[in-house]
């Protein structure tokens, strides 16, 4: 089992490399090389079997051929230029997740081993200007450039299934809290700085509403469907190869509860309100109500409480004290 | 007002030209320069303004560059490889249909003016996949390359239109229904031939079920909606700019009963039965029933019944008896 992972450098990415080097397999096979690429050479991990690391600019269509000759029997697309990134420079993003996905997909199709190729989209591909909640047949209506590219993906991955030159899956990740580390380019980045900052005792500034919802699911979850998401049969997916990862429906002022419960009125105190008014728009334009019946189908999990997703960040991704 | 249709060689967007030249407005100015293109030189028409044609190969950056940069009010996109052709030539599909509307909408994103943009997309960006019917917001799930590549377009006119670089309407077009000429290379071409070449004293070969269903309009509809849609202001299409063009539901079996009806048995007898397993499974794919709210409230038209659209094609299109 030789496993690719691309956007292998990120934080999903990370996770993802380290919960496969704890399994050990994959699709019931040992896994006997996993390799993590991404446009910064990304971070080693631990394992029992040969891991390699690997720069790659997924926009450079020669680049892309050359890592996807290695024969990959698993390949996970986690590369992308983040919602606010995309939406400040139009260029950058085509050329990442319009370009960059299309290559990939174009250097599979040339190749004789179909791979299975599980493809991150976003919640971001979907908007509040069509019904809710949405549903896995729901239109991506994407009111930002980041999850027009998304869904642009989503389509290519379907025809590129269809004809049977990838086994692909792609789906549509909740907003992912808590993230560690440090803010990024997305929009959504705040979701976690709210929580994170603050429980290392860092101030942190909300720049939306407290009534405004979110879609969210933890680090933990995400990677452990982001693994199911690989290992069920075809077959089983169907024709519809594009589908909402479970996540959960709260709001920012609940989640600044739930940390108050947690951590107490003290680091609650860290969090100052000003409103942006261009991460709003962007925010605001995003469903917040799911509907997620293919992955309940497949078997894919969900988180239970905020209150666990902040203990789970406390004991596996704060910041050590003496770091700080 | 200067207009340009790409895809002006074909026969919707000679029909096209034709109105345009007999209105000599549009959106409420008088037309001052229309121009075809197409891959092969489109047929010039007669109009009491200046007609161009030009030779045009959309995925041809340096070609599409050229032709937009002269400054047009309306552009009309209905360049494509269809359907079947699509399907049987991957490569050929990708660089037309996805390379070369991503090559005009560039070429209009990088000029100051920002001109209206009507996208020719398809019935069958849809599936019957999805519950039915089809509504302007069910997800665009394409079981054919052709309508995936349809698909991504609209996408990328809806982002590209968000951005202000173009004002864009994408429109999903029923199959065009009685065509005039020759078969062509689209998996629907049958739905014309079926009526046309016994009119014209010609056999015919009918590949599906007589209980196949098919979503279609005519040509005197579509060209009229193509006019209307580039004259709506662009607030009453909103957000979304992709939407269903109205159509009528009907079978090949009752296609065949208003033919004998307008031109009798001995017309009927001309067309022979055949099952062609590859024709079926595209069609079959495509939805026979959408709702089309937004085109309704648009005030866009609809046929009334089949009856009418054979004689019109008598009427208007059908081959003269002596060049038989």
């Amino acid at each position: 089992m030789r496993i690719l992972i691309i956007g292998g450098g990120g934080f999903v990415g990370q996770k993802l490399a380290r919960a496969i080097a704890e399994r050990g397999s994959l699709r019931g096979t040992a896994v006997s090389h996993l390799a993590l690429a991404d446009i910064v050479g990304p971070e080693d991990i631990a394992a029992a079997f040969p891991v390699t690391t690997h720069t790659l600019d997924i926009a450079e269509r020669d680049q892309v051929d050359a890592i996807i000759a290695q024969d990959w029997d698993v390949i996970y697309h986690l590369a992308a230029v983040v919602s606010a990134q995309a939406e400040a420079d139009f260029v950058a993003g085509m050329r990442t997740n319009f370009f960059g996905t299309f290559n990939i997909l174009e250097a599979c199709r040339t190749r004789v081993e179909v791979p299975v190729l599980v493809y991150a989209s976003s919640v971001a591909s979907f908007s509040t200007d069509v019904p809710q909640p949405i549903q896995d047949w729901t239109a991506t209506t994407p009111q930002t450039s980041y999850g027009t590219q998304k869904a642009i993906g989503e389509l290519l991955l379907s025809d590129y299934t269809r004809r049977g030159f990838i086994d692909g899956r792609g789906v549509r990740l909740p907003t992912v809290v808590v993230r560690p580390g440090k803010p990024n380019a997305a929009a959504s980045s705040f979701f976690s700085s709210i929580i994170r900052e603050p429980l290392q005792g860092d101030p942190a500034m909300c720049p939306v509403d407290v009534e405004q919802e979110v879609w969210l699911a933890s680090p933990r979850v995400t990677v452990e469907n982001l693994v199911r998401v690989a290992e069920v049969e075809s077959e089983a997916i169907g024709a519809l190869r594009n589908f909402s990862l479970p996540g959960m429906t709260t709001t920012v002022g609940a989640m600044l509860k739930a940390l108050e419960t947690v951590a107490g009125e003290n680091v609650i105190g860290l969090v100052d309100h000003e409103r942006d008014p261009v991460i709003e728009k962007i925010v605001q334009g995003w469903s917040s109500t799911l509907l997620t019946d293919k992955a309940d189908e497949l078997g894919l999990i969900r988180d239970e409480s905020f209150t666990r997703i902040i203990e789970e960040f406390i004991a596996n991704d704060m910041r050590p004290a003496d770091s700080a």
